[in-house]
């Protein structure tokens, strides 16, 4: 599901100065002799590696559509067990009964002013031969909207997150009875109907506007890669941010007895029904629309005049109906029993279901994993032994929830606490730049990853390259941090694959690693994400490709046989004084906004400085910010910070006994659970990691602190002073687990 | 010609606090007494202003095409002199024999990849009386584009701009040989040619996008106000930032028998065809481009993939020829003899030409500016004696290149050397917001006249309504400037109408002021500008007409009658301190941005964040910005800064005796000439003023202190070593000035 994340990794990907040797330093973790075996298995490894097999694969995953349910799905998923068995692994097909609604009706009219049926399809295109697989394909359609039959009057809403309906509402617009019609883009696009129903609108259309995604960005399909005027992406709407997963096991497996929630009572179902439909299919209703001219900036590329409507005069009859079939997801699980620490597990996982043949999403990902998986079972057949155990999944499920990975971990969850050190994914794949996000105590192991892997494209590491792109491209700050500091700051997460439930709900280091930047777009959950379109415009030769297993590989191996695992805190604590200074500023920044704001409005300067032809209803002053109290946060942070320096100082200074090894890793291993706060953030339990967290009202975006830094967003002072003292008790627990390593480390 | 930056006033406008009452401290060189009076006499003025009158004069003199040299041109003339005697003034219409270029051949098609016929023509609208007056329209040209017959590849080329060629330049683009498109905007017209030609394009085709000028803005004539598919902005391309008037006299009159330049060496016509088309005759030829695509922020919003284009693909045929006649140009000019000063001038004007009927532009400055000078006739006949001599002039032939004005200023020098205090114009007139640029010795008058006169639709002042504007929409720093600041800072003239000649060549304080930001724009310069779409969208019922008129009113009574010219110094030394910043941080960003930039270039990291499938040529790197020496520069401002303080403390505390009076405004209405250099400005020594010219590269935009601004800007280190020297010279004299003002006034 994860395309527009891995859009995002070109700009926010890893870099640095052009470094000498990668290992003068050493390998975090490695003694100087574990160093020379290391480097000498990953050379065997890259040697291995073949770009034909990722080629193959892909045409044969991606040869049909695939997605939960479907029986080239159900192929995919053994055919990948056999081969995960024929490489040495212990691999088995774990089934999970899930909840996925498919279509039934889907009817979209204009019915006034004048008459327009839309014609919800998106045709096969010449030279792309799966395209007209049209027996096999699901139709468009946002999973989990709900039932619905209404007709009403449309309003545009641009992107339809909350700051648009403050325009609406200036305007003296309402959505109440109305149906809505967004574009995609600014939001995870669950997010559109949740607030549109919030602001009591009775239906939600989602386009894919030019703008964003079709012939503004480049040229379409099957010209070039961009969305053509039919496409139209699919996608999940159900409500992740509050939980991912079957929406009727929240918390616990979807067996098949499993003790499940009434749909009609399932929170994170539509309250309204939605349907995402093509630019062909949204033009028609858009140019009908009256009422004020959109302002600049909530614009996309039809060429018409943008209008919000509002009015009578749009009206449109939206009808959904949907099978809601309990369907069975295939996880497939490989392992390699570890010889010395068979219970430190190092997992790595890609999903496998697509929205139709998704040769990019997320076939491009998973080849790169199975060659990864391939070339680390021919080195144990050579007698490699890896010290802890490896595990491989290929999650089924993803793109109508997470729920294959979910349902997996919420299955699992006591061995995985104890057992888990590390969960590395990886989703979509293309040309361009390495981008890692994840938890920060892994940033000096991803540094390190990057630089030790060389771009297929120029003769500079991975690292080098997102570095240059980044000193290039990047904001002022992020420049000016590049200049300052040795290791490139990874990416917070947020949400949109299956990093999610191992990290944020089970406190599990993680970390998410992609190329991209380079290849063309326009795809993303269309019939058209197909082989042919991904070997025109994504990583043509799989090189990208052959890179992502190099990468994933030396994190799963070098985690798998570290002395020491690879954990380093002094990142960690300067991230998050990162993002406590965010905060702090935010509020300021919000205090005198509010200020200012109020002063214009009390004045009656706001309105004085509207044009009085036009309707305008000045908006009621807020609250003053007040002064709040951040002295705990910045107090755990000061303890954090020499915490998580004298444990870095003690692990790079000393060279400790086996004994005493096993000990601190056994620690180290855990030490992310302290992260979590057992009764997870405010209206979402599910959610329980106190430093990262997809927003609430972002969906994939990441809010970092979320509890503090969401309460504050929403001018809830009183919560906000609670997650304060939340946050800083978490970061503590956190600064004793890290003492408690530094004294069995002597210090 | 001003329509554009009229525009410009709405976010620029004057504004401020809900002041209490105005006169509360006076009014700039009133006494008590004259205070009484002149509110007295504004009062009467106000009363006999009458908005049918301008709605009747705009019906009149738009009634037909009344472009140079026309019939209509003529009539209109004559009426407004016969206006102006009846009123009292003695009028007079003064010829100058004029370069006035009009088409004879229009050809545009593409010949390849597939052949298209440009139709190059604006079609009638139903319900637009004027717009089928085809026999008397001039079709869509540029004024001063050379003759020509050129047939080349096509490349696109954004704005036209010095910084959209480096953009090509990286994409290994070049436009010798070819000729380029480019879309209005970004600068004055005029430049897109002039770089064009510089770059070694052979012809330049510039069009309406419909994201600056079109169906992006707002709905399309005539269901709305802006420019429909077959709009085509007229208007001239000669290099006035050179020198504007008659492009074969610069520097003298365009008598019949003046000595002329030859037209083939004539320096501002264009070096290579230029014509202005229709985004409909656009589409087509941008469509078949290919080559790269343009990145975002350089696209519009046609429904297409907007590509440089460069390669052979796509063929145009362009072939122009003009009819090089020289054509009448009438002034008129109408004089109110002063009673106690004859020979000290207030001059007041605005033209009455138009490309086409032109009720926006000019008529709605043009009729304010009747309805004024019959007011102030009237109070003459009713007994009023005016001090000073009032000036009116309605001047011809301002659209090809402000050349009535320059002519006749050109013609008077000697004279208006002499008697000229002050000089106030206006041009295109609409609802909004007041707009104040010019002068800022007039800065406190002119913010004194904004808080005297009502707002049409509020109860609020002109001014406390701008500022209500600026302090919603304004920058950040203009917020914070409004609130620590008790007057509203005008802004700064580049060029686009006839206050040029008077400010920046004779160096006459001057002001320019108009309403605006509320109307619908999409006429400009386009057979559509007619009584109708200016009553259905511009002010509708003339009340900001009446506006214009009783600020415009209030300058010229005011400065006709007060014992002290009101001019002010310290606001002015307060603007160059602000001018003087900006540059010292230009030049140190500049210098950072360079050192960063050669790093980038110089270690590879430029080249390696690039995509290698496509072509990227590094730019070379620039020479190191040295430190300049603007110590110069500072000492004459600080010295500025107090002879200000001190000649506006003395002005301010005592009454003078009329002798002592006398002598004062006899420095004060020449004080601007000090502003003047001898020599003008590098390469184009028509430019005299050393504060306020056009841009070079700009053509409206202003750059202040312009020699060393554009020297820096240029990169030319040694000119603006020179230039730093020549304006602390010029501002030395000035301070002398002013103290020896002082020293009179007893200081």
């Amino acid at each position: 599901m994860m395309n527009m994340i891995n859009k995002l990794f070109a700009s926010v990907a890893l870099a640095s100065i052009l470094a000498g040797s990668v290992f003068a330093g050493g390998l975090l973790g490695f003694s100087a002799s574990g160093l020379a075996q290391q480097t000498e298995l990953e050379a065997r490894f890259d040697k291995s590696l073949n770009a034909e097999n990722l080629r193959e694969w892909m045409r044969f995953l991606s040869a049909r559509p695939h997605h939960v349910g479907s029986p080239k799905g159900k192929e995919n998923a053994e055919f990948m067990r056999d081969l995960f068995r024929k490489w040495g692994y212990n691999a088995e097909i774990e089934q999970f009964d899930v909840l996925f609604p498919t279509p039934k009706t889907r009817i979209l009219e204009m019915i006034a002013p004048e008459r327009f049926t839309a014609k919800l399809a998106e045709p096969p295109v010449e030279g792309d031969a799966t395209s007209g697989q049209t027996s096999e394909q699901l139709p468009t359609y946002n999973a989990f909207s709900a039932d619905g039959d209404v007709t009403a009057p449309l309003v545009y809403v641009n992107y339809g997150i909350p700051r648009d309906y403050e325009e609406l509402a200036k305007r003296g617009i309402d959505v109440k009875g109305k149906i809505v019609i967004a574009r995609y883009g600014g939001s995870w696009r669950g997010i559109k109907p949740k607030v549109a129903a919030e602001n009591g609108a009775v239906g939600c259309l989602i386009y894919s506007d030019p703008r964003d995604d079709g012939y503004y960005q480049g040229d379409v399909y099957p010209k070039g890669s961009w969305r053509n005027e039919n496409g139209a992406q699919r996608g999940s709407v159900a409500d992740m941010p509050v939980f991912p997963g079957d929406v009727l096991t929240p918390g616990i497996p979807a067996t098949k007895d499993a003790k499940r929630l009434d749909r009609k009572s399932a929170p994170t179902i539509t309250k309204i029904p939605v349907m995402p439909i093509s630019y062909a299919d949204a033009l028609p209703l858009l140019k009908t629309l009256d009422g004020p001219v959109v302002p600049d900036g909530m614009r996309g590329a039809l060429p018409i005049t943008y209008h919000f409507g509002g009015g009578d005069g749009t009206r449109v009859h939206l009808k959904l109906e949907f099978n809601w079939d309990i369907k069975p997801a295939y996880d497939v699980i490989a392992k390699l029993p570890g010889s010395e620490f068979p219970d430190e597990w190092v997992i790595r996982g890609n999903h496998h279901d697509a929205w139709v043949n998704g040769a990019d999403d997320p076939i491009s990902g998973l080849v790169a994993l199975l060659e990864e998986a391939r070339a680390v079972g021919e080195l144990a057949k050579a007698g490699w032994k890896p010290k802890r155990t490896i595990v491989y999944a290929a999650w089924d499920a993803e793109e109508p929830g997470l729920i294959g990975s979910t349902e997996w971990v919420e299955m699992h969850a006591d061995e995985l606490n104890k057992k888990a050190a590390v969960y590395i994914n990886s989703d979509s794949n293309g040309r361009g730049f390495l981008g890692i996000g994840g938890s920060h105590t892994l940033e000096s192991f991803a540094n390190e990853l990057g630089k030790s892997v060389p771009d297929p494209q120029t003769k500079l590491s991975v690292w080098e390259r997102a570095r240059a792109n980044q000193m290039v491209n990047g904001s002022p700050a992020v420049r000016n941090e590049l200049q300052s500091r040795p290791d490139m700051r990874i990416f917070a997460l947020g949400s949109g694959s299956d990093y999610t439930p191992f990290l944020q709900h089970m406190g599990i280091a993680s970390l998410n690693i992609g190329f991209g930047g380079e290849d063309g777009g326009g795809s993303y959950h269309s019939i058209y994400d197909s082989f042919e379109h991904y070997t025109r415009f994504g990583d043509r030769n799989f090189e990208y490709g052959i890179a992502l297993a190099k990468v994933c590989g030396r994190a799963v191996t070098r985690f798998a046989d570290a002395d020491m695992l690879p954990f380093g805190f002094t990142s960690f604590a300067d991230t998050v004084g990162v993002y406590v200074g965010e905060i702090v500023k935010l509020t300021d920044t919000m205090r005198e906004e509010t200020a200012t704001m109020n002063k214009l409005i009390q004045s009656g300067m706001l309105t004085a400085a509207q044009d009085p032809t036009r309707v305008f209803v000045a908006p009621k002053p807020e609250r003053p910010v007040p002064t709040l109290n951040f002295t705990p946060l910045q107090q755990a942070l000061a303890r954090l910070r020499e915490s998580a320096a004298r444990l870095d100082g003690a692990l790079k200074e000393r060279t400790l006994a086996p004994a005493t090894q096993r000990e601190l890793n056994a620690i180290l291993m855990k030490a992310e659970r302290d992260l979590l706060s057992e009764s997870g953030l405010p209206k979402r339990p599910w959610f329980r990691h106190q430093i990262y967290a997809p927003g609430f009202y972002t969906g994939y975006g990441v809010k970092t602190i979320p509890g503090v830094r969401e309460a504050i967003e929403q001018r809830d002072w009183i919560e906000a002073g609670r997650q304060i003292e939340s946050v800083s008790g978490t970061l503590d627990r956190f600064s004793d687990t890290l003492d408690r390593a530094a004294k069995l480390a002597g210090r």
